[in-house]
């Protein structure tokens, strides 16, 4: 995709309609989920790895559905409570398996990589969660799957198993609850932005290359998978239109954006026709909280910053969450 | 794709393997939906067709779960018992609206058109039948879905839904149930495969480039999707092969084949890449069968005969299924 | 193609240049035409549809060139004089075999599916008709055809069909001349929209993602097939633009729809990019009728509403022509 | 195209069926053609090359067609008779404008270049030359027009166009009739054979990545157009493949190939998807001269030599023909 | 790609930011290379053209280095001093063999056709010409070689070869000093630009579809090769950009427009997407001579007018530089 | 890519034809590197990275250039002597940024990551190595730079860098010099089986997907980048492929692991359409060591098995080379 037209992306401040009864919708769906002790079961796990333990976590999402974690921290370090960084995943991607992300732990945070339900069989290393609830007539992918209801919706199942995980690593011991950060690229940044609005545990907020943000605006620009999933329902279920992005309203970054007031810090690709940059502003300029920065990349798609992106991150954590 | 070099395609004859109590497997997920009443509802359908009547139908498939189709057949033929044509979807597709497929009532046909569980949110006009179960991690799509035990895979619940349909279809009123076809295309053609090898009241099978033939064969003669779709999911799940292949292999038409007795139709396009030919061979070359034909499309793709062989499958079946 | 920006389309006014001698032109193309008796042949047809009765057609079109079409009317109506329909082909496509277009008859119309002359080879099942005349050089297609001159181009003979098939179908037994609509979708949208502007006996106008609306500005939105022939062919002959923009004009449906007076029913996807919907928008706001609806697909390609947009065509017909 | 498994072309020697009466077939449309004066016109042109002089030359093809063709020889060489070159166009380009191709005449040859009748639309600086007959439902393009039937094939048109140019270019003032070279590049290698195989003063043949060779087998091995042309054509006309396969029969170069005696030279790439090469050994492998060579590109697709194999062509054609 | 927008581009005017120090950084430039004998070697070389003849010629460009040239003009004609044209080659290509560009010598010109250094390998028949410099990490491709300092950028060898291979054509004999063009299509645009700018010998300019003009908004625009490597460069040297668009600033043919004074020629395809019009337009529109013309072609991409064009700068030179 | 038929991978045994002199053009190359100290610089480099010291290596390569490598271990271990794992890049990328590879030195290993020369602008996040020579016309990419003759081949220097790696991190404290490693995947491969068969210091060899093994039978199965730029550079210099063939067959891995006796661990994907397997298989089956493992992924293209392979490396190398 050639440079996006945003050359004033800082004054960029589309309107996103919020559907009606947005807050008493998540109420009553965490309230729901709350009524789960967190915490399912926490296992260790051997790898060949000196440097850092790893344990398998069960924790409870939606309606207190068994999700899968990797929990990964220095080696050694049980007695110490550390800042936590719990990071969810892309889309298409399972957890894998417990040496892919290092950089967390190498950087001496406890790091819980979140599962995604259902998810995990399109990409990498597979995942663990199952999506126990059926649904309705969906296109190929996830997103679509129950979407003519919010209720109903794979989404509101995904987004609580995200707020909840919150929950669940400081549930955890060694983990500092006052330092938790969540964190995610592409669907997981979508995700973040959902735990960050759902759960004020979350005090800090790292985003790239959002999906789910400005919904309607981001099917519009890109027929790109997985947005392109959305179209593709709409484009054969014509008449439920207006039902189906009022549903996913709910579940749209710029509305969880307003809410969080964690310090957050973003990152987004110019040229990202995955994952078009005007989500990413969409939800970056209404943010609830004061402290916040964007590193923008101008030659660069869906993959924006990687490593260099992920350099800034750790710089930026740091400076917040201080000793480790 | 280039013209397929199967120029002895009479005596192609791969051993595709069959798994241990395939026969088991079956009798019991059928012994368990038998448990079910087969119609649930019956309810006329207005539309601005004069020449013909519709129903939505539903009926129990899979563990009884309610399954729709679209009952069509001459209008005001209510006293007579017709000869009936039960046909299934290709992959992707919902039952749509009630006149999408007017050729087998045109003839004269009760005509069965049974909605995809799940499916319907990729083409055409919708389905209404949802799958109300979930699953493990899956590629996106349908197939892999609770694929690594045969218990569990969507395609269990898919093909016993297509083996009740025709229960179903001789429970109706105004319906021969001596003269009753199974029918379908791609994944229909799959589906109708499986219909006739589990029910014997099938005593017609019409069936044109069907997918889940021979399946490690088709998956590794082709990337396309859906075939893709399991490629995918086993290039994640690296370690499941053995044991997703061997769940796989109680859904394939090859084995269906062979234990119908049903007079079969076949049709096939030499440059199919989506379903390549060697599968419709595989399962068209060990029919059980006597009286069986077959056209083979040496220019065409995964459209094979289109309107001509939809032409030829009406005088096949007129001739076997006499008056209507 | 994501979705266009077209968020004002109800007061889309582009001008499109109307060529010097227009109507000068038609008067004396169809005045030609009209030389020869409509029908030159109806022939019965066997079929396996017990429901309708089908004719082969053969009526003269541009300079009295015989054409084929299916006639297909529900059986052993003969007696009655039944409401019209008058249907164009898709690019490409022929009149292939007579079972594949039901819907209309099963609504109780007499349906003539016109066939397109010298297409035929591309999709579906084929057609009957040659095109007797040659031509200079040409794109690989059918629209650039002696293009150069509107005299020379196949689209004038191509359309003149068209408006002799309304003569053609009115001549016919059976067929209530008063109630006689002209439909298509693409090309056949095209055709449609030419038939009534051509031809008064059109007094309903069903168009869906028409071809050959705005050419100038359509050539210039999209490089698909066929508009993209045109392009194609100005950029070989790259001095010939002005002169085949003014050829091609006479053949542009912005001008038929100010002629006719039909009441007219259309249907545009928002995103279809092989007839950008800016050419439906030019043509249809500038109708010379009253009665007008369209159907817009935020979400649709070149698919538009599909089986959807036919039966809201089908109610809306019915409303208009009732008792057949 | 990864290279071609060909490893032993020397021997590559498939049989292509000959169709009954391929000789009277020819003869009698020869006999027609020959009954028309070769040449109709021949006008200077005025170029900015003031080292060559250009003619527009006008001869009679298949029935007498008037036929275009650039001639072009040294400046101030009116008074010596040259060997030349008759030169044949790739598809879909017409004879463009004078100065494209000036590497025969700058070799000191009376260079003719043939329009292709009705092509000249797709690439390039288009053609002059009209098809003047229609034909019946065609794919796109040119190959299928009329070729239910090889006596109203656009390709016997065309062939016999190939044929009379060699009569053409003996006719001419300043030529040397006994030094005639046929040359052509796909198609115009196709054509080339042909006019070999139907015209004995032909005395040197130069053909590279040649169409219409071995045509069934051609069409088995790829997709691309303009081969595809035939593939598409009969994925419609399905029926008719019999018929249109012996058609094509007529026009196949392997056939011309035997009939020939002229001196030979060839060129192929061996990754050549165009046109595979089996082509072209399939008429290299059973000329019927004695003098033959072929230069065979194992890296290069259809592309072959290019220049290179232009130099070789010079030096090859420079040794048969002597001084200029 | 579709028409581009720009109705108005006769007053397209943007900004191309030009880097301090630009005419120090070239005067310094060329002063080196000025300190080297512009001819090495002139060697005659044997092909089969009588009309022309061809020497293997020898220059000194950047720093020295030895480039390699055909220099091709009519035969016989060493005692007369002729208008010579400079013409650089397209991107990826070398100057491949001695008869591949015949049009200007046959048109009584001694043409110098220079080749690229290091390119030669992608099309065509090759060069011979290495360029003897290393580079630090660079995207494949050669544009980004060195960019990150405008000294040691390949793009300053390359464009110093150019303005060089006009004083080696004026050291030729048979030149006449006064009446030499440069002359390129593509990335031999640009470079044609570069060597009017910096060289006043070149007293007319020939420019097509020209690559490196306006680069950063030429980058913005498309993703296509050749300008795609700096992308791909800049995605991977995020933190470069900056530096490295000044460097680039250095090559732009917008600067050198301004500075030259010669009678320029254009062309340009308006559907051009691997060199935006929009580059083009910036370099003509600043253009600092006052006798130049442009050629817009409104349905061609990046081949324009092809021979079409050829023909018009045949004309369009010969007014100027008269008899030959 | 669809599964590739090498049913009997297990005793492919392809000739890949070594060139004359091919030890003594090593052993000459080798001995004029090992004139230079191997360790250039060890500088220290500050991350956010508590669990590992990264230090930023320079050591020379072929002609004693500079070569840049992270040698990143568990922190605070300098006083041991670990074993060391040296690891070779992926084609196109550079060492981009220390925290990038963490999973070997969490490992417990010395882990160098050593830096490819000229690469690193096309992927991730960039490389520190320039090639400070030049090359005659090559293809875009790397390898076909200098490929003429072996001794100016770019793949010269490279693999020479590679082999020097293995003496750089034996010179360096801290690690054990009898238990080094060599890995890499793709091109990396191919480094480390020239690094294993020109070093014996390296006594354990961890290969994936490898490039560069029977080059010519890869190039042959293949078009994909970069074997594709060895078919391009050949496809526009013709005349040079017996030379060219023979240089590449200096860089061939299937020499290089006939001649290393360290234990080896392979892993392929049978659908590697990038690398296809034979080339692997080809080195595989001729390894010169008795240890050896290979892990075959049948549903994986280039990425084989991922975090799933890289998990098989951990264990198979902690077997061999023991506490850490």
């Amino acid at each position: 995709m050639a440079l996006l037209d945003l050359p004033d992306w800082e004054r960029y401040a589309p309107e996103v309609r919020e559907p009606a009864g947005f807050d008493a919708f998540w109420s009553e769906t965490l309230a729901e989920a709350a009524a789960h002790d967190p915490l399912v079961d926490v296992v260790p796990v051997a790898t060949d790895l000196a440097l850092v333990d790893t344990w398998d976590v069960t924790f409870t999402g939606f309606a207190g559905h068994p999700i899968r974690a990797w929990l990964t921290r220095p080696a050694g370090t049980a007695g110490r409570d550390l800042p936590a960084v719990v990071e969810y995943l892309g889309y298409g991607r399972g957890r894998g398996l417990p040496h892919e992300r290092l950089v967390w732990p190498c950087a001496g945070y406890a790091h819980l990589l979140v599962d995604t339900r259902g998810q995990g069989g399109q990409y990498g290393n597979g995942g663990d969660t199952p999506d126990p609830v059926g649904s309705g007539p969906a296109a190929p992918g996830f997103l679509t799957r129950g979407v003519t209801d919010p209720r109903t919706a794979y989404l509101r199942r995904l987004l609580t198993d995200a707020a909840r995980a919150v929950d669940a690593v400081a549930a955890l011991p060694g983990v500092d609850g006052a330092r938790i950060a969540v964190a995610g690229n592409s669907q997981g940044g979508g995700l973040a932005l959902a735990a960050a609005g759902l759960n004020p545990r979350a005090v800090a907020l790292l985003v790239s290359a959002p999906l789910l943000c400005d919904i309607p605006r981001s099917v519009a620009l890109t027929d790109a998978h997985p947005y392109g999933e959305i179209t593709r329902f709409l484009s054969v279920h014509r008449e439920a239109a207006e039902r189906v992005l009022d549903s996913l309203a709910h579940f749209d970054g710029a509305h969880f954006a307003r809410r969080t007031t964690a310090a957050a810090h973003f990152g987004v690709g110019l040229r990202d026709d995955v994952c078009p940059p005007a989500g990413a502003f969409a939800a970056y300029n209404v943010l609830g909280g004061a402290d916040k920065g964007i590193e923008v990349y101008p030659f660069n798609g869906h993959e924006h910053g990687e490593a260099l992106h992920s350099a800034r991150q750790l710089a930026w954590l740091g400076k917040r969450f201080g000793d480790r």
